[in-house]
């Protein structure tokens, strides 16, 4: 099987499908089949924008002969959340490896369903975490299970995104816990090899349709291990200097930190000072080789060279420690997780 | 006035005084006149230390003929916290412009007291949050002030020191609240320039001293100001690196950092990497010139230069939200604070 | 033309034809048809390893069926630099564009006789500068020429190879100057936008093998232009940090500097100071997207979206000014230049 | 004599002398007994920044009494060069041990009669490189010198100065040679451990005052040691970001690099990018630190308790290469030194 390609379908191409489609003309091994899109000239675009004119368009009430192809080894899931409970099931039962974008489902017990089913049809379901696939997290989360920075005593993760704060969509993303600080949750508990025992969380609104919704637009959550390592979780929908991701793990053997990638590696010295670039405008830059890795990853488990780096635990818990913080903060108390 | 120098007597040389002896010995307008200490050969070697041989050593149970010195002008106290209130309001009724280091006192309510005295005899007390004279971070609290970073949202602090997790003597320092945490709280509300509404906090304790005093040596905490910015000061008694102090100040406008300090300014590459010296190795190095820049505050202050720069409401307000975070970690709950 | 692929031919997978089969393999518009190798197992190997098994190998020997392919757009050039010349002028009198790789010819004179027959031929050819191409240093090169930093006084550029002291092909890789300094000399130029008025040069010999040869690997070129900024232009063929390439420019407004780019964006610090990973290994990591970009600009040039960057004057001074270093280093002198 | 202080004269307080004031006022064991100069009204607010009011000002013309004063240990000579010899030749006959800042004099002939007048005295003169002490670059030479980077192959130091372009005195200054390049041809001398076999050179004039004296407010040195490295010795004299000044060596076994400070720490992310403040704006700054440990080192060479680490050697060939390299870049050739 090492030298055929692994055909792929891939549903949506709103907000991360693109970045996807990307990794999939980077990928030696990779060929798109399919694209189940419902806006037929945003699909196109897109297969143009990366050279996949050969694929197939499928409008999404088309969907069944995607199932129906035998000859399609795996699906990768973009659409919105609250229809990815649906496709990554009849994907599976269509027998289809999964690749799913987070949060795998709309809440913690729904994302277990799926991988029951997941584990009834004896394919994998690949949740995207990607900052696992990160070199630079990759490369911490190993060194700090090797013992590199001793017994480890706090975790602090940054997320700031840069959306803009007048965008009207706004209200519609997902809250802020399980949409948007899942990510770097599942980063905690990826260094940490544990899932936390205690879990607290506050947030502050800025943008007026955030504040409306009663959600946040800034947060943070805290975690305690047990082996008693704490943990700061904070993201925040805006950042005005380029997207912002740092982790930053603390032991009593030393430090290990992940920093920002800048637009450039240029430095201008003027009267003024001295100036960098900002940094990378936005996940499509700064993961864009996490998101080529999380691909490779799914294509060697479907061809049987590697296990899922990210397990049925995994998926799930990251979900129930951000439906957990959510009743932290509105009960403004720590609240205790059991496993 | 301009040229004459300020008369000072210093009261304790244990762990902070022989920073302060350098910052009079380095100063144009100071001079130390006296040294009151029980342990006289030790305050013989510290005099030696920094050329200051002509001031006086005087006992701890001589300190009468300090305060009825009448040209002596100011004391600077780095004894023990339980015996600030004492010398500070003894001094004061003595007539002398008064330097602490914090805590100001053992609570907030004996600070109030303190201050109390001061505002009596019309006189000067200058709690030493010498992080607020410390380049970086004046610098940074002034531009957050003008506005650089535009509504704030989320401040981190971080503090490491470098004690040897087995030493004896560690469980005698006081709490991780009041004792270690003060600074860090103190200067988060610094550049806020207001007073948090409420607190929680956590912490976890890796030495046994620590552990069976019912101390944490790792701890955060969790604030949230009227303005609806978050914080999280974070902080360790140990650190193997060397002494860490970062401060990050998140705006939507964009954010500003204060970074550590290196040994010296030097980068070796090899077939291992690049690799830089520790981190200054305490907070003699780290904020030597911080000291020196808040003694000269003081003289200034002395000299009818300068208004004192930490007030009544700062001295307290650091060790009542230290003690509220106390009790918010014990009850595992967030506490609100009214001012 | 615009959704249509740009067909191409590639001669030579030895060191660097695998860079530009990458590219090609990630670019939307570019479709390799032919890949011409006389080692048919290395050609299958690099087809494989891009995803590129459509692509037909050619022996050397059966070269003409490619020049006679109606179809194909352009010819990339990636073989060893004595059979530059004639597959340059044979592609393009077979009515081919061409890209090929620095040095354009084995000495100036040849090289303007290929520019020459270019320009009969009413085709592009490019000239493989992909540091011009590289992200940080384009963007210093505009931020020059606008003047960012004012009159400009003085350039450093760095080049450190990676090779091994040890290998025994090290002396067949031509000399230093035309085959080593050559990129980074044209870098200084396209950064003055000028050419120099006088060169000198310096050199040593290391490795054993090198030394035999009259040659050096560690060699440096200064230069002077004409409105009188000074060069130094450095470069190592061996380094065991990684591949070290830095660009410095130093005018009366200010300076602009190229840094390099270590492995990934982690740092550890532990007892034994802070440490980063290496530097990139080779020129494939920190040139990748610098070789994408030049690609991409064959392309338009071929579509003609673009005229080409690299002009006759820029391609054929590099070697001049490399083969002047040469002889200035022999006779220890500082030699002066006509345009 | 450990807890006695030393007793020094310091001659002028023009560009320099104020910054040793500064390293007298903060030594323990340093005391000034004189400070000589003619522009009495600048001594006195010189001694009034620095606290040092208890020292005596002496008129140029009253200078015997200061040599006839027995209880003096050492002259600091901070005058402008050509009165260097006259005053060292006499401190030393009259019994002190000398301190003089670079050049040690006008010319390398003088600077070595000085010397045997010193060997003559048995008595210490120190000639003041301070970059030899500054804590980045002394660490630099001392890892050198371990094999840290192994054989070495190329040095490069920039020194870049804050002067004005329009100052008048611009001209008076000295030529670039011996005036500005000389603490960076022996700083490279000094990582060496070894003194070059060939000198050359180039230089340009961007400042009127400075092209009328055929001088040149940019130039390089070019160096090639008896081991095979090759140096860069690179200065200007007007810099607009600050006083730059940076240290590279690079081996066989890798690289170090002293680099610059910048005013404070802090770090400003905006919508325009990264920014940090100006480098240190002067010597004053930057240097702050050495002359503060060169002078300690004279201290502890008057107490016997330090060799002398600034040899007769070091101090006449430092000005002889210097002049090597004007004659060089006006014959525009290379010149071979024997030592």
């Amino acid at each position: 099987m090492a030298n055929t390609k692994i055909e792929l379908a891939l549903f949506g191409v709103g907000r991360i499908g693109p970045t996807h489609l990307n990794s999939i003309a980077r990928h030696p091994r990779a060929h798109l089949k399919y694209l189940v899109e419902f806006d037929l000239a945003l699909a196109k675009k897109c297969l143009d924008e990366e050279g996949l004119e050969d694929a197939v368009i499928v409008p999404a009430n088309e969907v069944a002969k995607v199932y129906a192809d035998k000859s399609l080894h795996g699906v990768i899931v973009c659409t919105p959340t609250p229809t990815h409970q649906k496709i990554i099931t009849e994907s599976l039962r269509a027998g289809k490896a999964v690749f799913t974008e987070k949060p795998l489902a709309h809440d913690s017990a729904a994302a277990d369903e799926c991988y029951k089913v997941a584990e009834e049809c004896k394919l994998p379901l690949l949740c995207g975490f990607n900052r696992r696939f990160d070199p630079t997290y990759d490369s911490i989360i190993k060194r700090v299970g090797e013992g590199a920075i001793g017994h480890v005593r706090y975790i602090k993760t940054t997320l700031r995104d840069t959306m803009d704060p007048s965008w009207p969509m706004l209200g519609t993303i997902g809250t802020c816990w399980v949409d948007l600080l899942i990510h770097d949750v599942d980063l905690a508990c990826a260094v940490m090899g544990e899932l936390p025992i205690t879990v607290s969380a506050d947030g502050d609104a800025f943008a007026d349709v955030i504040r409306k919704n009663n959600d946040f637009d800034q947060a943070i959550i805290n975690l305690k291990f047990p082996s008693g390592a704490l943990a700061t979780v904070e993201a925040s929908r805006f950042c005005n200097y380029g997207y912002d991701q740092r982790l930053e793990v603390f032991g009593i053997g030393g430090m290990l930190e992940g920093a920002n990638f800048h637009d450039d590696q240029s430095k201008l010295y003027t009267a003024n000072g001295m100036n960098r670039p900002l940094l990378q405008p936005s996940f499509q830059q700064r993961y864009r080789e996490s998101y080529y890795l999380e691909l490779d990853h799914f294509i060697k488990v479907i061809q049987g060279k590697e296990k899922l780096r990210v397990t049925r635990k995994d998926g799930v818990a990251a979900i129930k420690i951000c439906e957990t913080a959510e009743k932290a903060n509105a009960t403004k108390s720590t609240i205790s997780l059991q496993w």
